[in-house]
């Protein structure tokens, strides 16, 4: 299987990317080849001891930053490494790609150069969270600022192929993400968006899910539109680094509590770990023809490591395909998915 | 001063909210008088040995529920304790209410009983939210579900008047809830309010923040849409019980992560205090002719007492006054302003 990674990505570029893209090969030895996208003199010194075999370097001259426009850059810079990663699935050398660099010329870009799979109106980016159980699938996080019910309704379907061939949950139970359980509670999309759940076959919709109802494991799949799902991904990653601010604060103040935090510290370790996107590692952007991942900015080399294998994952359980069946019930594909 | 508490509101009533509001009116000696309004056969026998002077009770023979239909409930339930409250408010028998009971209700009824300041489109619910820094003032977080840019605007006017007056901020920093720093990041009505706020010589506009930004400090005033806000604001909530949750976790399964802990408890104690909304108290709806402040449907009975206190700190702040001011500059008030 042949992984695009852009190798100039994310706030830190080679210098963690390769590292992390070497660990995924590492970690499935002999089944991944890596094709780092960049700059070939800034990568190649970072390759080590890896076996030649598993990499290849695609040599991009441009580098979209993490603050351009998307859609303008997408187009102006054609050899960006993010432009050069899309052209390879497209032209079949790829079966999947990895970015953690500017999420927004990710997604202009794979639908410029990839499309949409057959029957899908808007991709979404899918992210896993954390919870009291074996965590949630959240959409739309960021690919949609503004959204219809139609929408939110495609969501739930690719959320829930997504959840049954990554995470394993059977029947994936959806739930709306609102403020309040009633059906008529909420702004005019989540209402509308109510009626067309209940009456899709294809979703097990368990109604309106609130922030509660999200870590307590009330639903597989957790549907919102991209603005409201951008804003509480950026809310749960920074209350965490708030209370570890304040707990450390009050370690400070006494003894006891600095004996105590000395004695929780594997403890701490294990909760950050449980939490931390870099286990989770990439947000696949569903919906578009081909695998494309979508890393955070700040990743690790750990971070990068998983994403990678969520790519894998997702290629080897065939997701796009799953998820135009979906959408085109009983017809052979006419598009060939990768 | 003379506080009207709807004794039946909150998720257990009478029994939590009768000693509540008796705590605050010992906080206060003497110059809080308390109209508690409700079953009087239930809310009398809570009195204790209060001063029967501080405290005053309307019996109200009906009480709506968390979960009815806020509208039509304020609508046929004529003797319901929240319409009766914001009655005593309109007839100048209570200078300001206190309830934990249905929100919507709260809202439907202010409007209706009291009508909105001059100048003010739509009332606003504005939180105290803590951060590293003396905490933010964010709003709307659940009156309307549906904000058009001019509402923003006004919102950011009116938590801006609040953080002076309640918060003691001289020129509060007005930040705009969005996924990005850029101007051109987010919706078209973050988008289009961003314009707005920029030019509003009222308004101290920073720019757009995020999750990370407000709980840094960056601004002392929040503004986003009702839906988004409160979708937050329960997010926040559950994310802090969820990490207690984790954290218990990993003590049950060490020894030494138990005795970590045991230490730790002070430190956790203070940390949690920092963070309870029971310390913040109450969300007043900003924008309505009477000073109407909102409690959690889970108040504790602290929580009450600082709701109350609250209260009252808006009454002698003139709140009201100062915003119709920001509204209407230069000429004298029509409406006289409780």
């Amino acid at each position: 299987m042949r992984i695009a990674v852009d190798a100039m990505g994310g706030d830190t570029g080679p210098r963690v990317v390769v590292p992390g893209a070497i660990d995924a090969a590492k970690a499935r030895p002999g089944e991944l080849k890596l094709i780092l996208i960049g700059r070939e003199e800034e990568i190649r010194p970072l390759l080590g001891d890896v076996d030649p075999s598993w990499v290849e370097i695609v040599h991009a001259t441009e580098n979209i930053e993490m603050n351009e426009p998307p859609a303008q850059a997408i187009r102006s810079k054609k050899d960006s490494s993010i432009g050069v990663a899309l052209r390879l699935i497209r032209e079949g050398r790829a079966d999947a790609m990895v970015s953690a660099g500017n999420t927004g010329a990710v997604v202009a870009g794979s639908l410029l150069t990839l499309g949409r799979l057959h029957g899908v109106s808007r991709p979404a980016i899918s992210t896993l969270w954390p919870n009291k159980q074996r965590g949630a699938v959240v959409l739309d996080v960021g690919a949609n600022h503004e959204c219809t019910p139609k929408n939110l309704v495609q969501f739930a379907i690719m959320g829930s192929v997504f959840a049954r061939y990554h995470a394993g949950v059977e029947r994936p139970r959806v739930g709306l993400l609102n403020i309040g359980e009633e059906k008529s509670k909420g702004n005019d999309l989540v209402r509308e968006s109510h009626g067309l759940l209940e009456k899709d076959p294809r979703i097990h919709f368990v109604g309106n899910v609130e922030g509660r109802d999200v870590f307590d494991g009330a639903a597989d799949v957790v549907v919102c539109d991209g603005f409201v799902g951008n804003v509480i991904l950026k809310f749960s990653e920074s209350i965490y680094s708030f209370l570890a601010h304040l707990v450390k604060d009050e370690i400070r103040r006494g003894v006891m509590a600095k004996a105590g935090a000395l004695l929780m510290k594997p403890a701490f370790g294990s909760v950050r770990a449980r939490l931390d996107y870099a286990e989770y590692g990439g947000a696949p952007l569903l919906g578009v023809k081909g695998v494309v991942i979508i890393s955070h900015g700040k990743s690790s080399r750990r971070a990068i490591r998983n994403a990678i294998l969520v790519a894998a994952k997702a290629v080897n359980a065939n997701l796009n395909r799953h998820i135009e069946e979906q959408f085109n019930p009983g017809i052979p594909h006419a598009v060939e998915v990768r």
